[in-house]
């Protein structure tokens, strides 16, 4: 079972989230089970043809044609001078289906990272820069994950952002909701302490 | 993101081991990495292609015509009047690497499940029986895994084989190599005390 077998362990393998053991288990049932393959092949394929970046936003979106404006983008509905900047696509749908923001989104497509090789010319920060200049936008949300690669790209923005003179704010850290104190990690209570409400 | 990425992430979705959440964070990485997603499609076109299982032992093989018997089956250094009759490849390979066994193998294909739908037809058992009988086997052993359905599909097959005359084996069960017995579960416990050894 060299070569070929090996290939395609190797190749699942690289996919995040698979260890060793499931990568054999992955490959063994793509054998077994022809519908699975099939399926997988297919809307690999079609996905990889069909899904593009939105030239304004950057998330993926489904087209056609030629790379374009989302729906999202083109909607008169959204309030232009707020833009809420995301590390990805699901980061987005998560926002969206929070039903709290009603502004533009930008994706970077990624965040800093100096361990994967990942500088500020690998995301999308050149158009993001364009856009709130020509936009006038009025306030720019940096939602990037609360994890050290995405603070480190939310401290990046600003300085870049001030010369374009508009508002730099960045999503609320502390306890989740319905969450228990008890149970909670010692940084996240300390970002809680640290940002604290009044609440008169 | 309808339709086609929708069918992307259901189709990862349908692979061993994968929950949701995983199955978007492998399509999107799929999408952005386009060696990745290369990777796997040709991998995964060419052993689908290539890999057959071998037509005497059921193990999968690489071969690039119609189905032959492997090597293993071929080697004249193998004790023929062994069979060992294991689940899948993977079984096969782990006790390979054991090199405890020079004996011949049967890949059954599965195990007989009522809740997946599988029967004595779906796996390779007709030809279990029909090796045992042409080749004259003295013992044949059942290597199936020590689960419910493991042991379900090891008592269903000594009826079949008392006909041939050969004598049935089942894989001792007990503590594991380099095990604590404070930390054992009770059922291994006590398999390993009713297996118990005369030590003279």
């Amino acid at each position: 079972m060299a070569g070929v077998w090996d290939n395609l362990v190797t190749s699942i393998l690289g996919l995040p989230g698979v260890g060793p053991k499931m990568a054999e288990r992955i490959a063994l049932h793509l054998l077994r089970k022809k519908d699975c393959a099939d399926f997988l092949q297919r809307s690999l394929t079609e996905a990889r043809t069909r899904m593009r970046r939105c030239l304004i936003c950057g998330d993926y979106m489904e087209t056609s044609s030629a790379p374009t404006p989302c729906t999202r983008c083109l909607d008169p509905q959204r309030e232009t001078h707020l833009l809420c900047v995301v590390e990805e696509t699901g980061d987005l749908a998560a926002l969206e289906r929070s039903r709290s923001f009603r502004g533009g989104y930008h994706v970077l497509g990624g965040v800093l990272s100096a361990l994967d090789g990942i500088g500020p010319e690998e995301l999308r920060i050149e158009s993001l820069l364009d856009r709130v200049r020509e936009n006038r936008t009025e306030e720019v949300i940096l939602a990037t994950n609360p994890t050290v690669e995405g603070e480190t790209t939310a401290a990046y923005l600003p300085d870049l952002l001030k010369s374009a003179g508009v508002r730099v704010t960045r999503l609320a850290a502390g306890l989740p909701a319905g969450s228990a104190i008890q149970y909670a990690d010692e940084h996240t209570l300390a970002q809680a302490v640290t940002g604290r409400r009044d609440m008169n």
